[in-house]
């Protein structure tokens, strides 16, 4: 079913695909969808005067120690390594690559990784008291999960748009409430047939399936999700996450009391979204109902 | 200087420092910019009848080992690795994150590497014979190169914008020569003092310094450079570049009388040019010169 789908896409020249699973060239048409809902989100968010924020697909190494990532999720992280040397250093890279072998063991860690979730980067810059009543923030992010599949949902390199609350628990309960009402509402009225569930992350190993299940009873995150592969699982295209004061306490995060700040955000999976759409309404935009048309490009 | 015009930015918000030097968050502003540079490029091209290709940030590892960039740009690479183990090379990692020691060496090269420029991985898309005429396409890239520096304009991760030609050798020299032209017009016409210079890449090594004095020599490479930094030498902010059949022999791609195919290509680098603009026109695009404004966003 899964394969069926990314067969009409990279048929129809929408993803191209670059032979590694999970990762894609997308068209023009496709960049042209994904514009259209980072519009229509930014337009959901207006009344937030939310301060914005695009990060780059590379995000420095500490942002990841100290999310928890590492830590959660060791085997969705992407680490960037450089090369440090000299031309000898150089010769024997060059000799490793001739012959088929390892060369990028000879590689350094740098003090970049790659972004793990749009809001991540966003907690260190927040360090220190906040003002009362919190604040927030629009944040573009690109980002990886090393989770090579066929299935064109689960890319391995995707954009999440996100509004971000950081502040006091009851404004990031209402920031996770809110945004979770109307994320529901800015997808039905694109024609997409969603539903609320309560959802855990895929917390790593042994201690991880017990984080899962507090995270699942405390019903921390609550995904959108949406039934795109007819007999499989519905996937989530967009999640609302009350975070307690996990980053505040991992970044020195304050509120306006001085206790750790708590943060909530809502994520829409901008390729997600775009294939949701792609799948619902068929593969030729032009041709989507004229409702849905005028909402994505007014 | 660099950092005069550093400071300045940071202080509008318009770039966000994130702690390591070369790597910016950008406002909602900054994307204006990009947004209205990137469509002002697209409609140069309108006429080009491309195939548009919009690549993720990371790219096959195949690419960068193909394309040559790991002999002539060592130094630059980003090579992504990853977590391959279970609970107990887990409880290692954590042990040396928690004493501060670098746990990133536990990780494993992945078949996934930065993207080193826009174009690379469209290369091998293009394998085979292709028809009379060539093919052009325009790809817009994320791209990584590894030199920290407190330059803005030297980012460590930044976005390129290209139009490239993959055919014979006189189509490629014509698109080269068409696109440097228009890049000149497209720059001034937004109040850019620019001028082309022949350049060379930064070529790295022994080896390295001979390959940048033959590119100079047959004017393969030439840049479209503005004065940013006062007391400074220019900034390359684009540049059109004829690759002969070197990314053809390595990619396997033969123009439609077999012999392996000559490319070229002109990039804006996206960023780079948004910059040029701030420092030209002023820190607020609201108050751009009408002629300007209406040319970014008609």
């Amino acid at each position: 079913m899964t394969t069926d789908f990314r067969s009409e896409l990279l048929a129809s020249g929408l993803l191209v695909g670059t032979g590694v699973d999970g990762l894609y060239g997308r068209s023009g048409t496709f960049e042209k969808v994904v514009r259209g809902i980072d519009d229509l989100v930014t337009a959901a968010g207006a009344d937030q005067h939310a301060s914005v924020l695009h990060f780059p697909a590379v995000i420095p190494r500490l942002v990841l120690e100290r999310s928890g990532y590492v830590r959660s999720f060791p085997d969705l992280l992407g680490s960037v390594s450089i090369f440090q040397g000299g031309d000898d250093l150089h010769a024997e890279l060059l000799e490793r690559l001739a012959r088929g072998a390892n060369w990028a063991e000879l590689l350094t860690p740098s003090d970049v990784v790659l972004c793990s979730a749009a809001c991540h980067p966003l907690y260190p810059l927040c360090s220190g008291r906040l003002a009362p009543g919190g604040r927030r923030f629009e944040v573009f992010g690109h980002c990886f999960r090393h989770e090579p599949s066929l299935d064109p949902l689960r890319m391995q390199a995707f954009r999440m748009h996100e509004f971000v609350y950081v502040g006091d628990p009851d404004g990031a309960v209402a920031h996770r409430d809110l945004w979770l009402e109307r994320a529901v509402d800015l997808l039905s009225e694109i024609g997409l047939a969603v539903e609320v569930a309560v959802a855990n992350d895929p917390f790593f190993g042994r201690a991880g399936r017990l984080l899962a299940v507090s995270q699942r009873s405390d019903t921390l995150k609550c995904e959108i999700v949406c039934n795109i592969h007819p007999d499989a699982e519905p996937t989530a295209i967009a999640s609302a996450n009350y975070h307690l004061d996990h980053f505040g306490m991992a970044f020195g995060i304050e509120s306006a009391n001085g206790d750790a700040a708590h943060t909530a955000c809502v994520g829409f999976g901008v390729e997600r979204v775009a294939l949701a759409l792609l799948k619902t309404h068929g593969l030729e935009p032009d041709k989507w109902p004229p409702r849905v048309r005028s909402c994505l490009w007014p």
